[in-house]
C-alpha cells in the first residue's frame, strides 16, 4: 500500500489533536519520558543500519544510540569502502571492533530498519545496490524526499514487499544533535519532525516511524505525505531558509553601503539583521512580533509591501519547477558537469569580510531591528507560508519548513559562522538550488522592490500579514517545544 | 526526409566555400543583384503568408514584400482576429482591400509558403490548428527552432507531406528592416541568417529557405539545423546576447559607485562602454582588438582570468538545460503563471536614471575602454564561443549567434535605449531566459570573478584567447558584409 495521504495512527504512542486554521491536525508530543516505548514501536527490529556519516547521519546514529539504550536494538553506521568519515565516526564511538561499524551495503543487508543519509547524489547513482541487498521485509527510511523525486525523475520505484517511511527533521544535523544534548536537561528539547508513511505491507510501519522520531527527539511530530515533504522541502530551502536569505543580505549590504554606511553597520542592518535580531524575535514571540519591535512601523509596512508580491512570485516559480521535476533535472544536470569541475564557492564578497567585526563587538552594543531589513524578510517568510498554504500543505509542515527551521536551526547557525559559510557547507542539493535562487531573490529586492519602498503601504496586505493565520498555528507549534538556546558556539 | 545534418545546396544560386578553422563550410552570399532569381528559387510559390505582426514579422513582411515587387509573388499578412497590430500592419500597406492582410487562419489556409512569426507561447498554443488548414504541398517556415524544441517536449511533430525550412535572421526584426534599407545604397547590407532545411519532400525546400535569406537582404547565408539553431539561439540570448550582459553592467555599475564614482561616470564605464566603444570596437576590427585599445592590458588579462572559467561554467550549464528541455520546461510554466500576473520590470535600478544623462553628453567626450569591463565582457563572449564549439557548431554559426549579433545588432539597440528597456521589450521567452540567468550571471560576477580580479592573470589562458580560432572566423565572416552603420536612431 503506497500513501499519498497524510495520517498518523499509533497503537504504542497516545497522540493528540492540535488546532490548526481550518481544522485539526494529529500530532505526537515527544518527550524522553516516551523512551520506554521505544522497544514496543520498534517490534522486530533488532538492527537499525544508519549510512552515511553526514551531518544528519552523525547526528541522528548518535541520538538513536543514546536514546535506544540498554533496548537491546543496535545502531550501526554503513560507510563506503574507504570513506574519509570512518574516522570521525570512530571517534563517536562507533568502531568494527563492536560490530557498530562497517560497509554501507554489508550494514544494509543486515539491519531491519536501514536510514539512508548518504548524499543525494550517492543516493541516486546507488540506492538500486542498497535495495538488492535488504532483508525480506527490512524497513527502508529515508530523512527527506529528494529519493521519491528521483524515482519519479527516471521511472524507478521503491522495491515491493519493503514499508517505505520518512522522518524528516526541520533543522540542520547539527541542531538535531545539540538539540537533542539540551534534552537531557530540559524535557522535549529538540528539532520538530515531520514523517510520512509511503508503502506499509505490513502495518508496522507508522509506529516504526514515530518510535525513530521521538529516538531524535523530536518536541513534536507530524504526519505529511513524502511528496509534500519533498515539495516543502526543496521549496523551502531554495526560498526563505536559504536561498532568499543570501539574496536578501547581498542586496540589503551593498544598499546600506550605498546610502553611505560604513561595511561593518551595512552588515550589522542586513545580516546580522536578519541571523540576530530579527530570528530571535520570531523565535521566542512569533512573526508579528518583528514588526512590533520596529521603531518605525510605517517603514517596515513599506518595506513588506514592496516585497511581498515579488517574493510570492519567485516561491510560487520554485515551487512550479520542484512540482514540475525541472529542478530535480537541472540537479542532476550540475552533477554531471560537477564531476569534471568544482562548485566555486559564494563567501568572496567583501562583505563577509565585515563580519568577523562584527560578531567580535558583539554584546557591546544592542542591534535593533532594521525595519526595512525586517519588511523584506517578514515579508519573502510570509509569500512562503502563504504558497504553501495554496498549494494544500498542512500547517504543521508549512510553519515548520517556513519559519521554525530558520529561525531555530538555520538562521542561528548562519549567526555563528555566516550565511555564505553556511552555504558553501549544506547538501550539494541545497548548494545548487541556492545558487539557482538566491541570485533571482537578490535581482528581484534591487530591480523591484528597492526602487518601490518608498511607495505608500498597502494597508490591505498589511491587515492580511497582521489576520494572517500563521499566527495561529504558529502560536500552537509554538506551544508543543520547551523554550530552548538556540545560539551556536 | 528530415534533416539532421545541415547543408547548403542551390540550383539556383552560386554558393561559394568559406574557409573556417578546421575546414570550411558553404555559404551564400546575398545582394539586391540576386533578386532577379528570386521567381527561380520560389518556383510553384504565389502566395507567401507571414503570420504575426511582431518585431520579426513587421520587419520580414515589409523585406519580402519589397525584394519581390514586380515578381507577381504576393505577401500576405496573417494576424488573430482583433489583434491590435492590425493598425499598424495597414500603416505600412499592408490592407484587406487589396488582399494583403487577413485573419492568420485565412492566410495559412491559401499561402504555399507560411511563415510562422507568432510569439512563441502563441505559436505553441496554436501550431495545430495552423497545421491543420495548410494546403497540400505548402511550405512551413520558420525564424527559429522553438517550435522543434516545443514539439519535442511534448510529444509533438511537424505534419507530413510539407516541406519545414527556417530562415534564422541572427539580428533583431528592427535591425533586419533597418539594413535592408541602408542595402539599397550599399549593396549587401543586412542581418546574416542562418537556414535549416529540417524536412524536404520535393526537393525544392533549399532554395525557397535561400530565395527567403536573399529577399530578406541577408549578407551572407549558412546551414544549420533546427535543433543546432534552436540550441544556439536560446543559449545566446541567455548568455552573451540579454542575460549575460544585464548580468554584468548591474554588478559593474554597483561595483563603479561603491569604487567611488559618480552615478555617471559608473554607468559609463559600465553600460556604456560595453554598448558603445566595446561594441564598436569587436563590429570593427574584431575581439582581440578591444584587448589592444586597452592602455592597460594587463588589467584586461587580469579580469579575462578572473571571469572566463566562472563565464564558461554558467553558459555550459545554459547549453545543459535547453539542450535537455529543462529551460523550455520553465518557459512553459511560467507562461501558466504569467496568465494571472504580469512579468515586472527590471528597469527600477538607479543605475538607469543615470542613462538619460550619459547619452545627452555623447559626443562632448570620447570614451575609453574600460580594462576591467572588457575583460569581464569579453571573457564571457568567447567562453559561449569556445562552449558553443566543444558542442560541436558550424563556425558561422558561433559567430553570428556570439559577436555579430551582439555587436550589430543588439547592442546599438541598447545603446541607444538602454539594456533594460531592451531586455523589457524583447519577445516573452527571452524575457524569460534573461530574468532567469541574468541574475546568474550578476551574483558570478560578484562572488566568484571580482574577488578575484587582483590576482595575477593566467599567461596560459591569456595566449590561448590571443591564439583562439573565433578570431579567424570572424575576420572570414566580417569579409562578406559590407561596413554598415549600426548606429540606432
Amino acid at each position: 500500500m503506497t500513501s499519498t495521504t497524510s495520517d498518523l495512527h499509533s497503537s504504542v504512542f497516545t497522540t493528540e489533536t492540535m488546532a490548526v486554521p481550518g481544522g485539526t491536525e494529529t500530532i505526537l508530543r515527544g518527550g524522553r519520558h516516551l523512551f520506554g516505548l521505544l522497544p514496543g514501536a520498534f517490534a522486530g527490529i533488532e538492527r537499525i543500519g544508519v549510512l552515511g556519516w553526514g551531518p544528519q547521519g552523525r547526528a541522528q546514529a548518535q541520538n538513536l544510540r543514546d536514546s535506544l539504550d540498554g533496548t537491546g536494538i543496535t545502531v550501526t553506521v554503513g560507510l563506503r569502502p574507504g570513506s574519509s568519515s570512518a574516522d570521525d565516526a570512530r571517534a563517536h564511538g562507533f568502531t568494527e571492533a563492536d560490530g557498530t561499524l562497517g560497509g554501507w551495503l554489508d550494514v544494509a543487508a543486515t539491519s531491519d530498519l536501514v536510514i539512508l543519509l548518504i548524499a543525494d547524489a550517492a543516493l541516486a547513482a546507488h540506492h538500486r545496490e542498497v535495495f538488492a541487498v535488504l532483508k525480506p521485509g527490512a524497513v527502508i527510511g529515508l530523512s527527506h524526499g529528494f529519493l521519491l523525486g528521483h524515482l519519479r525523475a527516471t521511472g524507478g520505484d521503491f522495491p515491493p514487499g519493503h514499508a517505505v517511511i520518512a522522518v524528516c527533521p526541520k533543522g540542520m544535523g547539527d541542531s538535531v544533535r545539540r538539540l537533542y544534548l539540551q534534552g537531557v536537561d530540559v524535557d522535549g528539547a529538540g528539532i520538530n519532525s515531520s514523517i510520512a508513511v509511503h508503502a506499509d505491507p505490513d502495518g508496522r510501519a507508522g509506529d516504526v516511524a514515530l518510535g525513530w522520531s521521538v529516538a531524535l527527539g523530536s518536541p513534536y511530530t507530524f504526519a505529511t505525505t513524502l511528496r509534500d515533504e519533498y515539495l516543502s522541502d526543496i521549496v523551502g530551502e531554495r526560498a526563505i531558509l536559504l536561498g532568499a536569505v543570501h539574496g536578501l543580505v547581498e542586496c540589503l549590504h551593498r544598499h546600506f553601503l550605498l546610502a553611505g554606511d560604513d561595511p561593518v553597520t551595512a552588515y550589522e542592518r542586513s545580516c546580522e539583521n536578519v541571523t540576530g535580531p530579527i530570528a530571535a524575535t520570531i523565535s521566542r514571540d512569533g512573526l508579528s512580533a518583528v514588526r512590533a519591535a520596529c521603531a518605525d512601523t510605517a517603514a517596515f509596512d513599506r518595506a513588506y509591501t514592496a516585497a511581498y508580491a515579488p517574493a510570492r512570485d519567485l516561491v510560487a516559480e520554485i515551487y512550479d519547477e520542484v512540482a514540475d521535476g525541472t529542478e530535480l533535472r537541472s540537479v542532476i544536470l550540475a552533477e554531471q558537469r560537477l564531476a569534471d569541475r568544482p562548485l566555486s564557492r559564494i563567501g568572496g564578497t567583501a562583505m563577509w569580510r565585515a563580519g568577523n567585526e562584527v560578531r567580535a563587538r558583539r554584546g557591546t552594543r544592542d542591534l535593533a531591528i532594521d525595519p526595512l531589513t525586517a519588511g523584506l524578510f517578514v515579508a519573502t517568510m510570509t509569500a512562503q507560508v502563504d504558497e504553501l498554504a495554496a498549494r494544500g500543505h498542512a500547517w504543521s509542515e508549512i510553519v515548520n519548513e517556513s519559519v521554525i527551521e530558520a529561525v531555530d536551526s538555520l538562521l542561528p547557525y548562519m549567526h555563528a559562522r555566516d550565511i555564505a559559510h553556511m552555504v558553501d557547507h549544506c547538501s550539494r542539493t541545497a548548494r545548487l538550488g541556492t545558487r539557482r535562487w538566491g541570485p533571482r531573490f537578490q535581482s528581484a529586492y534591487e530591480q523591484v522592490v528597492l526602487p518601490a519602498v518608498d511607495a505608500p503601504a498597502d494597508t490591505g496586505l498589511v491587515e492580511a500579514f497582521t489576520a494572517n493565520p500563521v499566527h495561529q498555528a504558529l502560536a500552537a507549534a509554538a506551544k508543543l517545544r520547551p523554550a530552548v538556546d538556540i545560539s551556536v558556539a
